[in-house]
């Protein structure tokens, strides 16, 4: 169990900084079946032991997992453990209601994460702080071409990988990138953007994927189609789309600091003044206000190094990374009091935000 | 015009320091009509205008007019004057809307104040800081007498004193307090406590008396009934259950600290972590974030200090005075802002409140 020591890189880091201050991560991952066994949904308990005896030990073999962090069979996390892993976006909601049969490897660096009998026999992804897309997905080409040279996929020349669920058929691959978009939802226009961005064929989702609400302001893009295009050309089309979400946000932040300075300062100020000092705190809000804390800083209203400090906060104030760091059992009352105190104590030496200069008002000089 | 006078009073002090925490002021207003003239309602501009040279004179003579603050018609006034006066409780709404035949005369002190044409020929009230119900029933009393001495009063031997409005006739007397009342609203009794007020035939308001809604959990509890009762009795009445409401709020503060500390604690340094950084806050929120910032003076967690500091934003904050502190006219935003810049100036100095004791949560060492 390596959980400790995952909890130990609580700024999240998967590989270089940020590259760009809009765009949080990228993830690419693609679903596998082994030919001749049943999907897990349907395998009975014997296949399960079987494909994952098949799997495991080729993924254990990779060069990329040399000093793995995690190397798992599901039975043996507790529901916490799990919980911080989903939090870490290294496994699935699904996987972690997997126990027997199931399992989990991950490499050192924390990019790589291979699921076994999630609702595939294997889900493996790849994920990179910012708009890294290309890159994970040549890390994850690279180890699904290894595991190939020894699994026997099950694969159609018509159809493509053949999956457990038609809508990954083909390239099995989604690919996403998570989105930091405070400007466009405080002038409300991101009803818009995802409406325009689900014509063209992408979803847009919550922090934790299908089904999830959008909190922190953090919205995940990803490819709804796996057929009928290759992997590059899904994953052209999704970064043409990301980078014009990036410019409409950009222009979010430039018209917000024109004619509404007034509401930024007025909404940084806020949130920095209520994490310094709530007493408890709802995740929820934790995530809302310290999106705000983040478009503080992209805006030079706080020090760069005022980043990462936000951005560690934004996962160790999870609930299970919270529970994590103390031993007794924790209500979410308690927890609400302890994400208060973690944030409180982490921010407590901070400056106050740097005011951004209003536009002066139409002159109006009559006499009271 | 002394209303710069005034405005370099902001603590709004009136007599001497608060002798009681929840009662924030009390006043008794007397309404009196001149016989042989109608009513203002009624009145015509000459008879108006009779009036007031009638009454003016004998209430400027009065002795506890030497040095009067303010003695002046209506119409001299500017509408942001008007409701500077307003804010301070000196006048009414209804009084601030007056113009030709109308006037008013403030003591030194602040804590007289007569209105000519009102709804009356003559409004007198005192206030003072704290419960003073009997100081000022015995200053607006001697002032009846002394004015009574000259003026001759419509009175009935069976009514009492005549008013333009059949719910003053007989004393003419509306005794009033202003209660600070955050721990019943916190613990949502309050509902209930105007309920049973109001059955005791008292009348709960807002902070500016009839029709306005009550922010910063404040409440005014008045009589209702003029006639049957002699002044003492309607004081003696209004002052035991006000003790009651006291009592009540004690209660309330008590079961607050012992079974919801938390709450108090996040409620506070919320409210203080707002007050020190937002940027544009509108009057309400201001009255009621500083409604908290009192209630943790109250209970300790600030130094007694702050309460001067946080009453006189009390009165600084509101619309007219901001307004009356700048040579500009300010608009709905730019008043906000100047509200926000004010807070944040007046607290900058401040420590954060300090944290009341929780009571440790019942024991559940479940293992996580």
């Amino acid at each position: 169990m390596k959980i400790s020591k995952l909890l130990k890189n609580p700024s999240g880091s998967k590989g270089e900084p940020h590259s760009n201050r809009i765009v949080v991560s990228s993830r690419v991952r693609l679903a596998r079946n082994l030919q001749r066994f049943p999907f897990p949904g349907w395998a009975k308990k014997a296949d399960r032991q079987k494909i994952i005896e098949t799997i495991r030990p080729v993924v254990a073999d990779l060069p990329e997992m040399e000093n793995a962090a995690i190397n798992e069979i599901m039975d043996q996390f507790t529901v916490v453990d799990k919980q911080v892993l989903v939090e870490r976006h290294l496994i699935s909601r699904e996987h972690a209601a997997k126990n027997f049969g199931s399992g989990v490897v991950i490499d050192a660096n924390m990019n790589l994460s291979l699921m076994i009998n999630e609702e595939d026999h294997l889900r493996m992804q790849a994920i990179f702080n910012g708009l890294e897309l290309e890159s994970a997905w040549k890390m994850i080409s690279k180890v699904d071409n290894e595991l190939e040279e020894t699994l026997d996929f099950a694969f159609s020349q018509k159809l493509g990988y053949l999956t457990a669920c038609p809508t990954n058929v083909g390239t099995g691959m989604r690919a996403s990138a998570m989105l930091h978009l405070p400007a466009l939802v405080l002038s409300e226009q991101i009803n818009q953007i995802i409406q325009a961005v689900n014509k063209l064929g992408l979803a847009v989702r919550g922090l934790y994927g299908e089904g999830t609400e959008a909190s922190g302001n953090l919205f995940q893009i990803s490819n709804q189609t796996t057929l009928g295009e290759t992997e590059a050309e899904i994953i052209e089309r999704l970064r043409r789309v990301i980078n014009q979400i990036i410019e409409h946000e950009e222009n979010a932040r430039a018209t917000l600091l024109e004619k509404r300075a007034l509401t930024v300062n007025d909404q940084v100020g806020r949130s920095f003044g209520i994490l310094t000092n709530a007493y408890s705190m709802s995740s929820k809000e934790s995530m809302n206000l310290l999106s705000m804390m983040r478009l503080g800083v992209d805006l030079g209203m706080f020090d760069e190094i005022v980043r990462s400090i936000v951005d560690e906060l934004f996962i160790a104030s999870q609930p299970a990374h919270l529970q994590k760091s103390i031993s007794r059992k924790l209500n979410a009352e308690e927890r609400d009091l302890l994400r208060g105190e973690l944030i409180r104590d982490r921010l407590s030496l901070l400056e106050k935000p740097k005011i951004r200069k209003i536009q002066p008002p139409e002159s109006n000089e009559e006499k009271a």
